[in-house]
C-alpha cells in the first residue's frame, strides 16, 4: 500500500494494530495457562476479553474508514510474543517463568499504548471523532491492564522469585 | 543462555536492552537527516546523545553483574526500526513521512520504558539498588523523550499533514 496521505499513513497503523490485537488475542490463553500466579492467570483471562472488544471497535473504525478489516503483519508484536513463547518453554522455574511472561506482557501493552495514543492524535486531526473516542476507550483498558500487570509484579512475582 | 534465576532473566532482559539501544543509536542519525521539522529533527539529535549515555550505563551494571556487556537479538525493536526505515524510504510526502517516524520513534520509546520499567522492578528485588539507580535516570530520559515527541506532534507535525 502507498503511503500518500495521513489517511493512509492512519489506515496502515490500524492494520498493524489489528494484526496485533488478533496475534495478542490468539496467544493470551496460552499464557493463561502456564501462568502459575493466580493474579497473573485472572490478569491475562480478562485481557482476553477486553481484546475481543478491542478487535470489535478497530473493525468499526475500518467500516468508518469506507475499507473492510485487514491485518498487516507486525514484527515487533511478532519479536515480543515469540519471547513471552521462548520464556514459557525454556524456563522451568515457575516464578521465574511468571516474571518473564510478565515482562512480555508488559512490553506488549507499551507497543499498543504508542499505537493507540499516536491513531487517536490522527483521528482527532483527521476530524473522526467517533474513532477517536473508539480508540481513547481501548487506550484506557491497555493502559488500566499494564498498570494492573505492574502491581502484580510488585506485589507477588518479583518478590518471590527473587 | 539458559535462565534458571531472577538474576538469569535480568541479565537476559539487560542483553536485549543493550542490542535496542544500539541500534536505536545508529539508526537515530538517519531519522534525524530525513525529518522535515526542526523540531523533530533536533528531539532524534537530542536523544542520541542520550542514548549514548544510557548504553554506558548498561555497561555499567553488566559489570556489576559481574558479566562482560553482551547484546542479544531483539526482534521487536528490529521489527520497529524496519518500520521506520520504510517510512523514510517510502513515503514522499514530508509531512506524512515525520508523523509515520514520529510514531516508530514513540513505538521505540515506550519499548524501552517498558523494559527499563521490568529491569528497575527486578533490580530492587534482587538488592541491586545501584543498578535501579542508573536504570531510574535512563526511565526518566524515555519517558521525557516520549512526551517531547508528543507535544512535537500535537504542535507541528500531525497538525499540518491532516
Amino acid at each position: 500500500m502507498a503511503i500518500k496521505s495521513m489517511k493512509d499513513l492512519f489506515i496502515y497503523t490500524l492494520k498493524d494494530i489489528y494484526y496485533a490485537e488478533k496475534q495478542i488475542y490468539k496467544n493470551l490463553p496460552k499464557m493463561a495457562k502456564h501462568a502459575n500466579s493466580p493474579g497473573l492467570k485472572a490478569a491475562f483471562e480478562k485481557h482476553r476479553e477486553e481484546t475481543e472488544h478491542q478487535i470489535e471497535r478497530l473493525e468499526t473504525i475500518f467500516e468508518q474508514c469506507g475499507t473492510s478489516p485487514r491485518a498487516a503483519r507486525c514484527e515487533a508484536i511478532d519479536g515480543i510474543v515469540a519471547e513471552a513463547k521462548e520464556g514459557i518453554e525454556d524456563i522451568s522455574d515457575e516464578l521465574v517463568r511468571d516474571a518473564s511472561m510478565l515482562s512480555a506482557a508488559q512490553a506488549i501493552e507499551h507497543y499498543e499504548i504508542s499505537r493507540y495514543g499516536t491513531l487517536i492524535a490522527w483521528a482527532n486531526r483527521l476530524g473522526m471523532s467517533d474513532a477517536a473516542k473508539l480508540l481513547q476507550t481501548t487506550l484506557a483498558e491497555e493502559k488500566a491492564t499494564d498498570e494492573l500487570l505492574s502491581e502484580i509484579g510488585l506485589s507477588e512475582i518479583n518478590e518471590k522469585a527473587a
